[in-house]
């Protein structure tokens, strides 16, 4: 007897009895050191306001609490419990907690789904219990989770030294990432930390889902394997963008190696990482590629204030040297500095001294750590530039200064406390050595709420991040491709597309897929099927030009290999004794395939080839691929994907991104191409992917000829593939 | 009276006077706080065995020590004088030193040639005094030089907490970043640390020159801003790789604004950073783009072991996730990981629970960390493999855990350190969370002697260019370019062009210029330049197959907007009628000109169009260019510089290293380019520009076309620059 899933309300009400429990129970709970024994430790040690019922038939107490035999002992229905027993034993207490009405329990056992048959059983049943009672169910093998704020914890492992609330709710699906950003030291300030582990019943995207409407959260970051509820993310992540909340994931699996492993991990869907950056992009989920990176960002997303205006970057430093690091990592990330007004410029001159060159960035010199005072005043200056929306000072803080240095470099620490105090603008200070710091430097910045980062690369690819969540880059082309008539497909090309799809036993035929595009408003070659050579003559004459003759059988796939293609042909003669030609060599080589005719196609000259594929992700669904055709293809495999249906400024930033889009800009004396009408096509093949969903197993437009400005382009070649029944 | 600049013996002499002074002396030792006493004090604290000698009028004791009124006063001569006052009087003091026979000087203070012409002409007067007495001087604008194992210290900022001997010799144009570096609080251990400041005698180069021989160091790192005397670090690199020695340079400058901002620092020579790449390239120079990579690269090659065998990295870890983001960023760095032998599997499998999955990388799960034993006995194991030339242990250590798990991490690491003592394999351990690390770890690794390295990608990074160094990859195709006759100039021929460059006004005529490179053996088509209608007619016959015609004439150089090219004629009538309208149109166009004639060439068929030419860097000299042509160059600019000249091997590596390479491999059924003729062109077009060296301004072949397979190159068009007198 098992009850169907609970629905959405009523999971977000159990979630709630597990991220803020009032009473809760720790099955397992033990003298003996181990997850069973830390439990009721660690809430013991953070202050938990609730009761704490340690559960185990062989203590009467633990750690000073009175223990009970059993769950059914108990004097009141706690809202959690922490189950610190072993795998089957786990599966048994979740039963017994859901059947005695407890909302939620966090599972740390391992032995489930990632060690083989006998452990994918156990989380079978694991999930069936969960399942019949409606419970939220963090884990299994997991180590549990914090509420900071709310000083809850259901957690196995040792605490860290200290763990002070903030803005950062953090979901890992891996433990040791939970553990290195928990005990990093940093002033990485969280609201809520949660291993996921195996995700048997709640996945990270429930918990993004929660933690986006929490109030004590800032940015929600995530250490993510695979994701269980694709389709959900992309909910989950408009929800975030929507409600200014960032998403900041490390999502290892960029090269083949890191992928399997991540696989590997947690038993994830496989899934393209080409199409999850397409889903990042679109969303505005933001990707750190390592921990640092994570680190780094999380610091800056969950400081108080946000980039201001639609300035940019301003960085001050007290040495040159390391300035222009600081430049070339600012050029990789796409940071340009603006110049400083008039104004500001003026007025440090003024207040500078003569060997400092007034510009940004500003090399203050070590007059900066001379004359802290100095600094402040010129930092809040700096700050006071319409042109700054972040001011970052870089200052190493190095860990093992002697005495003299450093309570020199304590004083310029105090000065950036000082001026960030007088501005209303992101101050941020950054270190170029990572590793460690001076703690009273990292005292006294994170006393005045300055956020401190590490390392050039990293501070400055969070930066980079920092404004571009804040505020987009303008982006002239795809405003300008904003504009214009919505691009509408005819519901009855759709539904013909449909029936054509549903009826063909394979892929749809050239024709046949030419024809799809046509009706959506593409424009294709000019085509006639001729059945005889008189008909192939006279079609040569009324398509003018020179042509091309391709033998017309839905049976012959390969028609180059079967001799049945004949290009530039230009005169009815030749088209006659093409069509004997081709229909003979066809025949020799499938003499048992059915022949339509000849098709008579009208040959476009020039243009520049591209391809326009669609294909069905197995988690995000349908993809749209744009890349360079012709040689470039295989010179360059030069490709961009993005989720369909795309708008017209996304399908201009597709063509933007392409590293060989200089093609379509005339080079070498050639006209322009006809992007407006590329971008057009984008859109509309990207609709009708959409629109056909599930039907469409691919679509393949190559080449797709971009002809000169103003004359639009032509599918010279097209394909249409079923999903497979 | 100046005296000559000193031989290269005799200022290695003086530089030993600088780097291992016998007795020194303080101008400007003070009890104030500042340089004056701080150099003082530093070579108390650090137990600088030789004498002391304060000099300063106003004091009969600086810090105990006996203070002399002048250096006059000096009961001995000392060898090296540590100079803490202004710049005036600094340069006085030199002099003063010089005239007294004190071999070496550190100037400390500013005021020189970074700030302006009256201090440049003080710089001026401090190269002449160093002249003079030929003198070895370090800096100005800097803060002096630290010889750790010999414990000499001409220093004069404040002392570190701790400063252990060891293998890493470093010389810093930034003061900032010595600072960072020896204050880092990280395992580094130096032999030397020099901040070599504005360079005005000394330079970098100098420094590694004798940092290479020095027996202490194993690595030579830098944070150079630009290089004083280029062609001398050719010569000091090459030595350092016959050496085996690496050097490791933070060079900035990547980006525009970066390279700006370096050289507005130092004021050193400007120069492109695409050939700095090459230098580095050509002579093993290791590249960090920021003070991490630097930090990282010099631990890891600073430790006493060396990558062993053939083999590659083998990575563990305890968690599946973070092995993920591992294999990532091993992919950005181009590294694979060779699987296990199957002996090693074996015995792994025997040792390990049957949860873990034996393979490279290994994820030893926390079982890693729960039994120690077990993890440094699979780390032998997994050392013993011959496909193991670097084993690395991937082991978050964050510097805030509590007791319970802190203790657990140390007693990893001392499992780590007792598998290193039991292998001769380097054995390194890295944390993929930068940051602090906890102090205890950190001292249980360094008294092991295991490298710790911080962050994924920069450990990720030092360990490829570690692997690198010990075995530059095996590289087949550039094997077998370097097997053949080698490719001889005929000096009679570079003597030929030498002439006619430095004869030439301006710019080589495309015949000329031709000429040359078909005596050197490149290929050119075939060619008569025709006087009259009938001679162009019969130069068609004789040349046979379609001809290109263009006027003759060195008057015109853009001879297609003369109306003076003609393409593929095929017949002597065509030829005659062509030579009457490109020379009536050359006239109309040109009144002015001398025209030989009309140039009727062969026109070449198929073929890649690539692009090879030669400049000469302001600071290295002849550079060799290889690019993609035609339409690809516009749109890829894909090109690879390297030093001329270049060997067979050097040349495939070029090509290799095209990011469009593919179009020589005959993408969509074309015929494989000759890739063989491509590189013996690169190489005789490299050494024919090397010879005429400061004769050749430029030289461009565009295009070389480069024929199918077994059909060789033609270089269809050619220009040579002569150099501006």
């Amino acid at each position: 007897m098992t009850t169907a899933a609970p629905a959405p309300t009523a999971r977000r009400d159990r979630l709630d009895a597990l991220l803020r429990p009032r009473a809760v129970a720790v099955v397992g709970a033990s003298e003996r050191l181990g997850n069973g024994r830390n439990a009721v430790e660690n809430l013991i040690a953070v202050g938990y306001p609730g009761a704490v019922y340690p559960i185990n038939p062989r203590y009467r107490e633990v750690l000073g609490r009175r223990c009970y035999p059993s769950l059914d002992d108990l004097p009141e229905t706690p809202d959690a419990v922490y189950v610190a027993v072993g795998a089957a034993a786990a599966v048994e207490a979740v039963r017994d907690a859901g059947a005695r009405g407890i909302a939620a329990a966090v599972v740390h056992a391992g032995g489930f789904a990632e060690s083989g048959e006998a452990g994918a059983a156990l989380q079978a049943a694991l999930v069936a219990a969960a399942e019949e009672f409606g419970m939220a169910v963090c884990g299994p093998n997991c180590l549990g989770l914090v509420n900071v704020h709310d000083r809850t914890m259901l957690y196995g492992a040792s605490m860290p030294r200290a763990l002070e609330p903030g803005g950062i709710g953090a979901v890992f699906q891996s433990g040791s990432t939970l553990l290195a950003l928990m005990n990093a030291g940093r002033d990485l300030r969280f609201s809520h930390l949660i291993s996921s582990g195996n995700e048997a019943v709640l996945d990270a995207t429930d918990y993004f889902d929660v933690l986006i409407d929490d109030p004590d959260t800032r940015v929600v970051i995530g250490f993510i394997d695979g994701f269980r509820q694709p389709q959900r993310l992309l909910a989950v992540a408009a929800r975030a963008a929507a409600a200014g909340k960032p998403i900041v994931l490390l999502k290892p699996g960029r090269s083949e190696a890191g992928r399997k492993a991540a696989l590997a991990h947690t038993g994830a869907l496989a899934g393209s990482d080409q199409v999850l950056e397409a889903v990042f992009r679109r969303h505005g989920i933001v990707r750190a590629h390592d921990l640092d990176e994570l680190t780094e960002m999380a610091t800056l997303f969950s400081s108080s204030r946000r980039p201001a205006g639609r300035g940019g970057l301003v960085v001050t430093a007290v040495s040159g040297g390391e300035m222009a690091v600081v430049l070339d990592a600012a050029a990789d990330e796409g940071l340009t500095l603006p110049p400083l007004s008039d104004a500001v410029t003026t007025r440090l001159r003024a207040a500078l001294p003569p060997h400092v060159a007034v510009a940004n960035p500003l090399d203050v010199t070590a007059t900066g750590l001379y004359e802290p005072d100095l600094y402040r005043d010129a930092l809040v200056t700096l700050a006071s530039d319409p042109g700054c929306a972040v001011l970052a000072v870089s200052q190493d803080m190095p860990g093992a200064m002697g005495d003299v240095q450093a309570e020199r470099y304590r004083r310029a620490a105090r000065a950036f406390v000082a001026a960030a105090a007088q501005v209303d603008k992101p101050v941020v200070v950054f270190s170029n050595l990572s590793g460690d710091t001076d703690p009273q430097v990292r005292a006294i910045l994170a006393a005045g709420g300055v956020p401190f980062l590490l390392g050039t690369r990293e501070s400055l690819k969070a930066i980079a991040r920092f404004l571009r969540f804040a505020r987009p880059p303008a982006d002239p082309e795809a405003a300008a491709a904003a504009v214009g008539p919505p691009v509408r497909l005819d519901p009855a090309a759709v539904a013909a597309a449909r029936s054509l799809l549903r009826r063909a036993p394979g892929p749809l035929s050239e024709q046949d897929s030419k024809a799809v595009l046509a009706r959506c408003g593409v424009r294709v070659p000019g085509e006639i099927v001729a059945t005889s050579a008189a008909e192939a003559a006279a079609a040569v004459d009324r398509l003018g030009g020179p042509v091309v003759m391709k033998i017309a059988s839905a049976d012959i796939p390969h028609k180059t290999e079967a001799g049945g293609v004949r290009l530039g042909i230009t005169s009815p003669a030749q088209a006659a004794a093409a069509f004997a030609e081709i229909v003979a060599s066809a025949r020799t080589h499938a003499p048992a395939a059915r022949i339509d005719g000849v098709a008579v196609q009208e040959q476009v000259a020039g243009g520049v080839e591209m391809i326009v594929g669609c294909s069905r992700d197995p988690q995000f669904g349908p993809v749209i691929l744009l890349g360079l055709g012709g040689i470039l293809v295989e010179v360059l495999k030069d490709s961009v994907l993005a989720l369909a249906p795309v708008g017209r400024a996304e399908a201009a930033a597709m063509v933007r991104s392409l590293r060989g889009r200089a093609v379509l800009d005339g080079p070498r004396g050639r006209p322009r191409a006809d992007v407006p009408a590329l971008i057009d096509t984008l859109v509309t093949v990207s609709h009708l992917a959409a629109a056909l969903g599930d039907d469409l197993d691919a679509l393949d437009v190559n080449p797709l000829l971009v002809l000169p400005e103003g004359r639009g382009v032509v599918a010279a070649d097209a394909l249409l593939v079923p999903a497979r029944a």
